[in-house]
């Protein structure tokens, strides 16, 4: 029978509050409003933001909260005037909308849509959640939740995919893959024959690599301080790797001597303001482009040596690796079905829903790269 | 009687120490070296990097200096293997060197010479200098120093220009009117329709605003504390300026206000950290770019929340506009004789080497754009 226009008790991954674990419960989904599309999640991706979003202390409303933006999923039903999706199509959800009105989506050089500013909030646009939880409303990360069985997300954050796409793979593509490897393509725009440094080898950072040799760089440079992920970053496409704990100079000297004139495209993919600022200085000072790519807080301040900037450096920022979601999602999981490019590396583990406690602790100890979880 | 291979003596502003007034002297100029050409200046304009020169404590090394970049003579003598000028050719000389050989000279899209590098010492390559007086040896500012009667710069510090160029006012094209009108145009790369701020109204600021202009932007919006530079910032382009001191708000708010979503170019041209980040943040967020054309000390740091950049803003910075010196002052020169922009209203005063304290300290005050000095 139909679950349509029904609420729908399922299981999610509930944060009560600040330093607790995630709290596998019972929840209601209600159904989609207008606009709006209730998904079935097939897996998601445990991303660095959401590791980040455990250790906020400086948003004390936000509890308590559904997280998860990294998924894939079938649709279960559409609210009034929803006309792009129907009930079964494959979807991937995406954290960055596309409204398609707004001055970024109109501008085909952009994809900053306004709409991902109003979903700050964590709630959906009319200012209510979608979930209750033991009589508790409980939020929607980025507007979206994906760690959760079911979920209800605007139809402009959702991108329909090719029916014969793998979920469990292209669930990578709603975030971190897109936004390292279109960092390095249409950010950067890395050029063939080129120098680049990538500083963070998770699961972005790779996608990054991934990028950069797609793109045709002749030196990719691989900079952590976990020197256990120097073996997959050479799998996807680094020339070599290097820790800044085994030099005494500051990694922004070990580069210039590694590569003589900086890096042309260098890429920080951790999100600390120190690390930007090693990153800019890393680069060729003439040409050298840096690409923030790592999500920092609303506090961190970037300390730049004004003179770095003198000689033509650029520093700039990318969201969703410059794709514009709806519209070029589709096309790189069609690309993935090509062959294109791989997920697999990317993915270390595979868990269900309710190990989301351990597919934690794997990301904070550094043991994994990606962890799809399986609702 | 040709004064080839002798050692000139001429009149010159010494300074002999910090916080002191410039000395007109009687000099001594040592005649070319091989590759080296001796010049007889017959106008220099006094730039904003000499004030900032006159102000800096970090360089207790520096005295006795002759300041002086941004200017036009004409060849008096040419030491060994100079072949591209001869005596009595018109020339400008050039603080960024455009040797042709180093990687930055090679590769179209930049301009950083790296023999600008080497000339931050004040001496010439062979680390010495031209200048004498009373005895000791006088350092050469930027391997240039243009406030004297003769000079001597490297072969591949001179642009040969048109015959028929005014060089008392085509040697505003040896630095301010090229370093910010090439940032408008080369390094920003406005667009038409823009809109674009310009932090700072000195010479270098309304060189940008004429950039922007002929760049086909549909707004710009002149920022200064001093309002009696409004007039002049209007007549070459600006459609409207304001004061950051009348508003209580933070200027970068003030412009989200007027722009409704921000400034699309933003052009820094005092060189003071704070104003970089105010100018960063009255970008558009998706695709506003910020370029850097004010010089900041080598200790200043530029703070910048780092969430700005998440959104795609970009900052750059930029040297000599850039402009390939040699290459395209001459081109620069001729669009000038052919009237595409006027460098008239940039000069304010035009006074003798003799009053060049008077001039320093109508700079100070704010109340000239440019003084041409004449030797």
């Amino acid at each position: 029978m139909s679950t349509a226009g029904k609420v729908i008790k399922c299981k999610a991954a509930v944060l009560w509050q600040l330093n607790k674990p995630f709290s596998i419960e019972e929840v209601e989904v209600a159904p989609p409003k207008a606009h709006e599309v209730r998904i079935k999640i097939v897996a998601t991706g445990l991303c660095g933001t959401e590791m980040k979003m455990l250790a906020r202390t400086d948003l004390p409303g936000l509890y308590p909260i559904i997280l998860g933006h990294e998924g894939a999923g079938i649709v279960e039903s559409v609210g009034g005037g929803v006309n792009t999706v129907k009930p079964g199509d494959k979807v991937i959800i995406l954290f960055l909308p596309q409204c398609g009105e707004c001055s970024s989506c109109l501008n085909s050089g952009e994809n900053y849509c306004i709409k991902l500013k109003q979903s700050k909030t964590a709630l959906m646009s009319d200012g209510t959640s979608r979930f209750t939880c033991k009589g508790k409303s409980v939020k929607q990360f980025a507007a979206t939740s994906t760690f959760t069985e079911y979920t209800v997300v605007r139809e402009d954050s959702i991108a329909k995919i090719d029916a014969s796409a793998p979920l469990e793979k292209v669930c990578l593509i709603s975030c971190g893959f897109s936004t390292g490897f279109g960092a390095a393509i249409n950010t950067a725009k890395v050029t063939p024959g080129s120098t680049c440094a990538v500083f963070g080898l998770g699961g972005v950072g790779l996608s990054v690599i991934m990028g950069c040799k797609a793109a045709g760089a002749a030196r990719i440079i691989g900079v952590d301080i976990n020197k256990d992920k120097f073996k997959k970053a050479e799998e996807v496409g680094a020339t070599e790797c290097i820790s800044p704990q085994d030099f005494k100079k500051p990694i922004q000297e070990v580069l210039f001597d590694m590569t003589g004139a900086g890096v042309e495209f260098c890429f920080e993919v951790i999100g600390n303001p120190d690390t930007v600022a090693a990153a800019v200085a890393s680069c060729n000072e003439s040409h050298g482009v840096c690409v923030i790519v790592g999500l920092m807080s609303a506090t961190d301040q970037v300390r730049i040596h004004g003179n770095l900037f003198f000689s033509g450096r650029t520093l700039k920022g990318s969201v969703f690796g410059g794709w514009k979601s709806r519209e070029h999602v589709p096309k790189l999981v069609s690309d993935y079905i090509e062959k294109k490019f791989n997920l697999e590396p990317l993915i270390t583990h595979t868990l269900n829903l309710d190990k989301i406690n351990e597919a934690s602790e794997l990301m904070k100890t550094g043991k994994c790269i990606r962890c799809v979880l399986l609702p």
